[in-house]
């Protein structure tokens, strides 16, 4: 069992949180991880988040995306902002392994649907990334298709947090990130709903983090370099939200991030994606007027806060699981438990 | 009576017409016109849009934009971007008399709703404008609060094109410009719907328009000056869309302005909004969760011709019933009837 | 003399400020203010920001807006996200008193350049605002133009900060807010160069508000109502920056705005302008190809962090200086200091 | 030798021609094809268009891109907008065979720098995208890592248009689509420059195409089927601009699409990227402060002319060259030059 934000006291917020404090709290989501811990090099992997388990391409939801700093090498983003929807798995990975992962997804779409690209239209791939290159021999490409499979397969409710999956070789504040997650637990018309935050943590600079009972943590050592990282955040909710809506929710990510204290440094690609579980979107539908649902707008405001403190929580999880690593050429950072 | 495009044989594309091949035929859109014409120098006016007769803060409709070119001094598009949706009528007017419109706007919503800007949010006027600087003394300020009010008041189903309203001062391709409209008749699910575009046709250099039928308009005279016009695009439809599809359908009001001959100029701001009447959203929902109809994503191919055709053939409607006007500084555009 | 944020002890970052820690020790920056308090209801004004004391319209400047939350009404930013540049000063007023402000730069810009809107092109005024309607009668639409030329004509490079100008009315965090400023130095090729912030703020729920130190204010009494302020940010620098760069610049202000405790409520309108005064652009060049200079990228980060240091530090400043007011209805917000 | 589409008489627009026609006008910019045949059913390729033959990686160029429809696949697009540059070549190819050029991008550029990922920042590979899955079997993902270097290495001044490189297997109106270049000789401060456009022509149905004389072109058969194209238009100039200004020129592409005949269908991805080959963007800079250039604003009409004029030519250039093709399941398209 991975350590969590909480066991170290280090909650953010005074919403309460769903029941494992974590994104699969939304009925459906599932969570998988490929690790790649090889030889004195190898730290990286992949992250599978699936908005439910059922054939996607058929059953796609709304989402929407924030890209707060486009320093990044993502996939998929333009199609999700013109249509508002998600047909795949979302898959996180290290930089040069987008195309691996994109591979996977648009060769598991075409089992989903055989007609793809040809009776009907293609299909959009969704994969997001950060630099794992100092723990991680990055240029060696270690991903594999067959690693982005093994992720999207491994999916459940229960995960592991911490130096995991993609975030086996991240970095966060000069220390040891990787993956974190939270969730807090809201109420419209009497009806309990959740909103759950996923964060590929592997930004700020070492001496800004800032933990949630104001405390900054001092830099380990002398670590000057500038920002070469990322930050990657999935909030799922199951509230209904036309694509519109998610993009504002999907901003207030940026919040959560600067909680933590960091100003979004230029080189990092800090890239917030939401979906909403409440209603799926048929690929064929029967009719061409469709019923939806979506949330009064000025109820927002309390899926702003559930998304900026499920975020900034998400960041100290991640932390406060991932063991100190040893990697790359000898590099080496430390986990927050050592030093806090 | 105005003279229509159709009536010179100037149509654009193959779908059919609405009845009044005009926005109005979009069930409970209203138009009306204050235009003024003093002495031998003023030549402008206000077009009021109202996407209903109701009170529209309480009555709120879907709404989106599309900023072509962004050379332009409107109030109230960032709202509308933000919260997909409309909340006063539409003013159009000269690029001056912004301020004057926008204070109607804020003081009619006083009466609407006395909680304004107190008990409850502020309120988000939406005026458009071009410059008609050319036949009007844009410096004179002409327009005040009680035109704008004026034009609101005189809204109907059946209203003038041509040089009237907003349009009273307006260049088009280096002939009289002013207000055009057309609509398309669609179908979903068995059930008659329509698409209707105003436009206030200010823009393109002579020698650049292209009718439907292929012909290109020789420039007149030397007409050599760079474009400091501008279009604006009303789009409206009784489809209902959520206000991400609204701006997908807005943004072909650009193809529209393309197919009469222009590559959408430098000094020109070109701005769309469309909205949909098909739903109203409450100030003051009596529920956090709404119901909420939205077209099959794939439909609005129909929407895109629609109103691609309906922005093409608003702007000859424009300029078939604008007559030759002659006004500031004894600056004159021919009517497009004298040269075709 | 007003009291600043750094007198209570309550800095923001560590990097060195400028002389006077305000926008104008961006050198050429000029601040002023009319400040509106008439009988128990009106509490409202203007605060105008020069980038420089000559002609604006022949020495536009570099400039870009970031709109973190579009709940607003400002005008002109449309054009600057187009063309980059800023042509006129930048007014702060109340939300219904745009229009009286626009209507002051327009004619005031007729003086620079009579040509405007006839033989050259039109010009574009830039008013940005919040709601003060909870302590200003604010559909007393008090601001006339005369007052919104009273603050141009009051502009220098000593200014106040707290409930004048634009921020008299203004409420943060449930206290009194105001109009803030800080700036920060910054060295490079072995220059001294700075960039600055005024914020107008009126944003932010009671009990949210985080101080430097990591203490976070209660809220002193049930100040439960939603949020519907706003909050205005301008930065200012000297450094050579393209508009592209100073939007990046400008969205670290959400990260100095997220650090003071806000979540970003949905009913605020929280919009950031940057212009740098490195250089003017000619609104009639004597060449069409002109030499330009902007910093290379990655060296942004410094001012990434300075941007958002100076923001977060300006909120406070606004707090520390404001007194507690009372005005329309008899509504009282208390000043920061009377609870710290 | 390809035909061209001024051998068949269809130019579009008054503005000269450079020597060739074609995107390479632009000095130093080189365009390669890699062409797949094989069997009865891959029609499909890879098409590499090169700022310049020397270490783009180190020698980055000004880029900006502008997104009218996204319903797309491609990568390297969110940090073109971030930073406004391109660091590796840009590769044209189908919907499935972004991830192999994209691998090859990324290897290629660990040979310009080492570093890469490790002691400096990553790279952002730019490939983008249509669908050919009507004339070639785009689920065997044809297109390796080693076709992708072949394109590249075979870039150069002179390229074929028509059926090759991406262009293999699209369509476009019905008819047989591909590869189309044209480009505009300009003159600013008594020098001369060009603008090139080069368009991956796979979009509009069947009876929509107009040509630049006006004339509609039937459809040849019963062609009805939704669009399920898209269309890549890539502009190249010598005149030096920044890059948004290169955004506003790449806007103009969709004005030449339109003047085509189209309305922007639902399901194509139309995405323009447009780059300056004038200054070049140093990695590693020497000084924080650099010294550039760009055009007065005002001049960039003639570049959107241009621009509109060169895309709008290009697509009829790809058809014009494209010679009736028989692929997957024997679908067939006729090549224009078969009907008019």
């Amino acid at each position: 069992m991975p350590v969590r934000a909480r066991d170290l006291g280090l909650a953010w917020g005074k919403r309460p949180t769903g029941p494992r404090n974590a994104i699969t709290d939304v009925p459906g989501v599932l969570v998988g991880h490929r690790t790649l811990r090889k030889g004195d090099s190898i730290r990286t992997g992949v992250t599978a988040i699936l908005p439910h388990g059922d054939n996607l391409f058929h059953g796609k939801v709304p989402a929407a995306v924030h890209v707060l700093n486009g320093f990044g090498k993502s996939i998929g983003l333009v199609q999700v902002e013109e249509l508002g929807e998600l047909e795949t798995p979302i898959l996180l990975t290290n930089t040069f392994s987008v195309a691996a992962c994109a591979e996977t997804l648009i060769r598991r779409a075409f089992t989903e649907e055989p007609r793809i690209g040809r009776e009907t239209s293609t299909v959009n791939p969704v994969v997001m990334e950060c630099n794992d290159g100092f723990l991680n021999d990055i240029q060696a490409l270690a991903v594999t298709p067959a690693d982005a499979a093994a992720a999207i397969g491994a999916a459940g409710e229960e995960f592991a947090s911490g130096a995991v999956g993609a975030g086996t070789g991240m970095s966060c504040y000069g220390l040891k990130g990787g993956i974190g997650t939270a969730s807090r637990r809201l109420k419209f018309d009497g009806t309990r709903f959740h909103l759950g935050a996923l964060v590929l943590a592997n930004f700020g600079r070492a001496g800004e983090l800032r933990l949630p009972d104001g405390r900054q943590v001092p830099a380990s050592a002398s670590e000057d370099t500038p920002e070469r990282g990322s930050v990657i955040v999935v909030i799922a909710t199951d509230v209904p939200l036309e694509s519109r809506q998610l993009r504002r929710v999907a901003t207030r990510a940026g919040a959560g991030i600067a909680w933590t204290g960091s100003s979004w440094g230029h080189g990092s690609g800090d890239i917030f994606l939401a979906f909403s579980t409440a209603q799926r979107l048929p690929h064929d539908p029967s009719a061409h007027i469709l019923p939806r649902q979506s949330l009064a707008e000025a109820r927002l405001d309390r899926l702003f806060e559930a998304a900026a403190e499920a975020t900034a929580e998400a960041v100290i999880d991640a932390m406060a699981a991932a063991e100190t690593t040893t990697g790359f050429q000898g590099h080496r950072r430390q986990g927050l438990r050592e030093i806090i």
